[in-house]
Formats: structure tokens, C-alpha cells, sequence
């Protein structure tokens, strides 16, 4: 039996996860973020709730993982830093494995969404890339399997690779990130500047281009279009360079299924380096299974990639 | 004692090449490129040749490496395609061992120089990344001791990751390839776009741009800078996504050593993502120390990374 915690600057949610990837039991507590140590006891908090909810003695748990936005150093056991949570290089195991014994991992959010993935959708050896769309781009790589940390628990930051030089300002500050171009925000920030229908929309979501184009609006045609090819384009580079066993597509956006996915196979397949050669394995390129409990899936399976 | 081949259109090279890296005795053929059989017999006479010259028993080599152009398969031993040499699902491994008791390892060129270059900078774990730059753009990727492969061992096509949309024809076919802008042979197309200074040159090669800067040219001076960007961006692309231990950089202009290297660690340190974050590792950057024999001491050490 695993636990994982979902670290949120609002709520702290916690699970405890089946070998199969069911939350058997789950409890939540507000957050304080304005404080490392205290949010560190509120996991704990969290986490017994979810256990005295599915009846679920401590000592059956043998691994707690810990998915919090923000950098980690999982082999210091400490939350090093985070934008919207006061971490200072907060110790996290030590408090939990001074209270049982019990193997605990943390990661950040979207590691923790590739290990949920990468365990449902069957785990195996060979390579694993995950990638998710939301307000930014982020991602996590399995290889071997083993998440790929970096030298400095930093790797993966596949949003902040420049596929445009002097572009669109990306949040991190640089220019031409393809976050700035793949991400929902940005697809929000291509209707904007798009106008037209959009113009006459109350409400500009990462649906309303997919539902503006379903509904055959030219303008919205235009834009998911051009969308999904900065996407597939950025696919095609990761390709290019892992030429992954699997790659996994996450985020809300990833709902959109065929609409999406079938266009970036397309691409794929036609710009990828060996596209000319025949008989190859190709890459699989599918959506994300998990929903809004990736985090905490994800969290209790870290113990499994690390 | 491990004996390495390198295989080019015009000549088969190999060495017999102790632990640590150093060519012992070395032999050479003629190329036959229009027949993959024939090319493996003169593979090994190479190598008999090698061991002949360094009187040295075929008992004594442990493991055999042959890197060539193209692509191979080195689960089924054999050389797939290449653009220049007649191989179609060649047999090479099988040669080999038919003829003696070793260890036979195929690789294409790029990944053969990451292993050499991997193994002589004192290989141990953590992950490690091989930039050449030449006619083209290549790399190797080598991850806990392991070659990244991929699906289908065409990993790593570094070269091949869209930087400029819609950009420069590259050899590929595609539009905008980093390989269009970084390698050796984008370099000497800028210097000729460029013109003024360059246009009264007899000869323009990878390093008239460095000379002509050295000599305080100013078009030369722009041109280098603009070229070193181009490439620094594509390793800054690299260091987020997998943000290596070491990072190494190969080909012949990588013997201008700080001239190129200073403004491409300069780029990275102002630029990666991590670049705010007090107290974190960083990647080593530095410069590739095998020259023309990168090919067969790589080749020898193929066995250490696959």
C-alpha cells in the first residue's frame, strides 16, 4: 500500500494508492504556504486522515511519495525552494520517517504525473517521455526506468527549449520558449490576438478554439491548427532526440483525444528524422490516462522511477 | 586489449587501443562501398592488419567495436543502411565471432565519438552529452553508463530539433533544423550571405570566420558571434532537457577551444533555466580531447556504454 500527497498552494490532498493505481481512501487539508515546516506536519495531517478513512493501519504502508510544485532534493529528503510555498530547503522525510518506517520520495508535480503514467500505462523498460499542456509546458523522462533527474534534480524542462528565437515572451523571462507556444496560455494568447469570433466570446478557455473549430468557425480552425502544430513540432524534437518507446500527452487539453493526438502522430510521422526508413519502431504517442489524481498517483508511485 | 574500427567510404581504419584510450598498432584498407559483404571482410582484414603490425594474438582482444556511417542494428549484429555504403541488413557481427571468441558492438559514427570521448573524460555515472559539430550536427547521449538508443537506436539526432520554424533548408529535407544554423557547414553559409570581407577570401572554411575575428574583421567578428549563438542555444535546449554532468564538444572547430567555449558557457549560465537558482550544480561544458582517432578509440569503447 503507497500514500501519495498532492502538495497544492491551496489544499494538500492525500491518497492511499493500490498497486493497480486505485485511491482506496483520501483526505485533504487547507494549506498554510505561508510556512515550510508547518506545511510539511499538514502532509502528515493529510495523510492520516486518508489512512483513518480507509481504516488503514500505518504499518501497512510502504512508501509515501511527495509531489509538491517548486525544486526538491530527494536525496537531502528537503523541499529546496518553490514560487508560492515557503520552502527553505525544508527537511520532509525526516519528519515522516521519524514517525514511521516507511521509504518516502518527493518530486515535483510534473514528475510525479510521468510516474502516474508511466506505472499505468504498464511501466516496462526502454524509454518514456511525458509531457504535459496546461498554463505552462513541463515534463518528465523515464528511462531505463529511472526519471531522469540531471545533475541538479532539474532536467526535463522541455517547455523552456527555444523554438523561436526572439518570440513570444515566455514566463521564465527568455524569448521563444515553446512554452510560450504550447502551452494552454499560450493557445489562449493565439485566440486573443487571433480576433474575430473570439472577440465576441464572453469567455476564451483551451476549449473554445477545439469547440470553435468542431463547429466549423474558420477562425478557430486557424487557430487550433496552428496550435497543435507549435505542439507537434515540439513532439517531433523530443522524438528526434529519445526516440522514446512511448510519449505521453498530459494536461486538461489532453481530453481533447483524436482531435489532437491524430494531428500530432501526422506530423510526427512525416517530419520525424527516420521518417524515410522503413521497418523501424515507431514511437507511440498517446493521451494521459489519469484525471485530477495524477498528483496523487503519481506522488505514491515516485518509489517506483527514482 | 580492445580493437576499434572506423569505417568510412574511403578507407576501413583500426586500432588496437589499451584501457586507457591509447592506439597500441593500427591498420588500414581500402574501401569496397559497393558491397556490405566485401566492406566486413575488409573490416576484419583491418583489423588483422592492426594486430599483425602490434604482433599481438587475436586471444587477447576482448571486445571488438566497429563504427560506421549510417544505421545499425546492434541487437541482431548487423549494419542496416547507410547513405553511402552498400549495406542491407548486413551481417557483421556474425563474421566476427564465426572467426573468434569476442564481444562485437556496431554503432554509428557520433555515438562511437561519445563513447571515446565519454570514457577518456573518466566516464563514471550521471549523465553525459556529446555535441558534434561538423558537416552536420550529431550527438550521443549516454545516461547511467548507458548509450540512449531509443526505440530504435536512432536516438539522439540533436541536429534534427526544429530552432528556427520555416527556417534554413537543412540536408534533412526539413526547414529550420538546429544542424542548418550550428553546424560547420552553417557557418561557412553565413560567412558567404554575409560577404564584404569574406567575399575576397579564396577559400572559406570553418575557421576563416575565427581568423578573420582574431584579426579584428568586423564582418568576421559578427558572423562568428552570430554562429557561436546559434550553437549556444541549442546546447542551452539540451542542458534544460537533460541537464547533464558534462556536456562535450566535438568536431574539428572544437580546437578553438575558448574562443568557442567561453561564450557558449557564458550563454548557458545566463540563459538555462536553472539560471536563478542560488547553490545548484551545474553542467561541465568543455571541449571534446580526441582527435582524428575519436573513431576508432570510440569504437573500442563501445562494449563500456551499451
Amino acid at each position: 500500500m503507497y500514500v501519495g500527497i498532492d502538495v497544492g498552494g491551496t489544499a494538500i490532498k492525500a491518497g492511499v494508492v493500490d498497486e493497480n493505481g486505485s485511491i482506496i481512501a483520501r483526505g485533504s487539508v487547507d494549506s498554510q504556504p505561508g510556512s515550510g515546516a508547518e506545511m510539511v506536519r499538514l502532509m502528515y495531517v493529510a495523510m492520516c486522515h486518508a489512512l483513518d478513512r480507509g481504516m488503514i493501519s500505518r504499518d501497512r504502508v510502504t512508501a509515501v511519495g511527495i509531489g509538491s510544485s517548486g525544486l526538491c532534493d530527494n536525496e537531502k529528503g528537503t523541499m529546496v525552494y518553490s514560487p508560492n510555498i515557503a520552502y527553505d530547503n525544508t527537511p520532509v522525510r525526516e519528519y515522516f520517517t521519524e514517525r514511521m518506517d516507511v521509504r518516502v520520495d518527493l518530486d515535483n508535480d510534473a514528475n510525479c504525473a510521468a510516474a502516474g503514467e508511466y506505472v499505468v500505462a504498464g511501466e516496462g523498460r526502454g524509454s518514456f517521455v511525458f509531457v504535459t499542456l496546461g498554463t505552462g509546458v513541463g515534463g518528465g523522462i523515464i528511462i531505463d526506468g529511472k526519471l531522469l533527474r540531471g545533475v541538479n534534480g532539474g532536467a526535463g524542462e522541455l517547455g523552456h527549449t527555444t523554438v523561436y528565437p526572439g518570440g513570444r515572451l515566455c514566463g521564465c523571462g527568455r524569448r521563444g520558449c515553446w512554452e510560450a507556444y504550447a502551452s494552454v496560455s499560450g493557445l489562449i494568447n493565439d485566440a486573443r490576438e487571433r480576433g474575430g469570433w473570439f472577440a465576441a466570446q464572453s469567455e476564451i478557455t483551451g476549449r473554445t478554439p477545439f469547440e470553435g473549430a468542431a463547429a466549423g468557425i474558420p477562425e478557430a480552425v486557424e487557430v487550433r491548427d496552428r496550435w497543435i502544430e507549435n505542439v507537434a513540432m515540439g513532439v517531433c524534437n523530443l522524438v528526434n532526440v529519445f526516440q522514446p518507446d512511448r510519449l505521453v500527452i498530459g494536461g486538461a487539453i489532453s481530453k481533447e483525444g483524436e482531435n489532437l493526438l491524430a494531428p500530432i502522430r501526422k506530423f510526427v510521422s512525416e517530419n520525424a528524422y527516420t521518417r524515410g526508413i522503413p521497418g523501424l519502431k515507431r514511437t507511440e504517442i498517446t493521451a494521459a490516462r489519469l484525471g485530477n489524481d495524477a498528483g496523487i498517483v503519481g506522488a505514491a508511485f515516485l518509489h517506483k522511477i527514482h
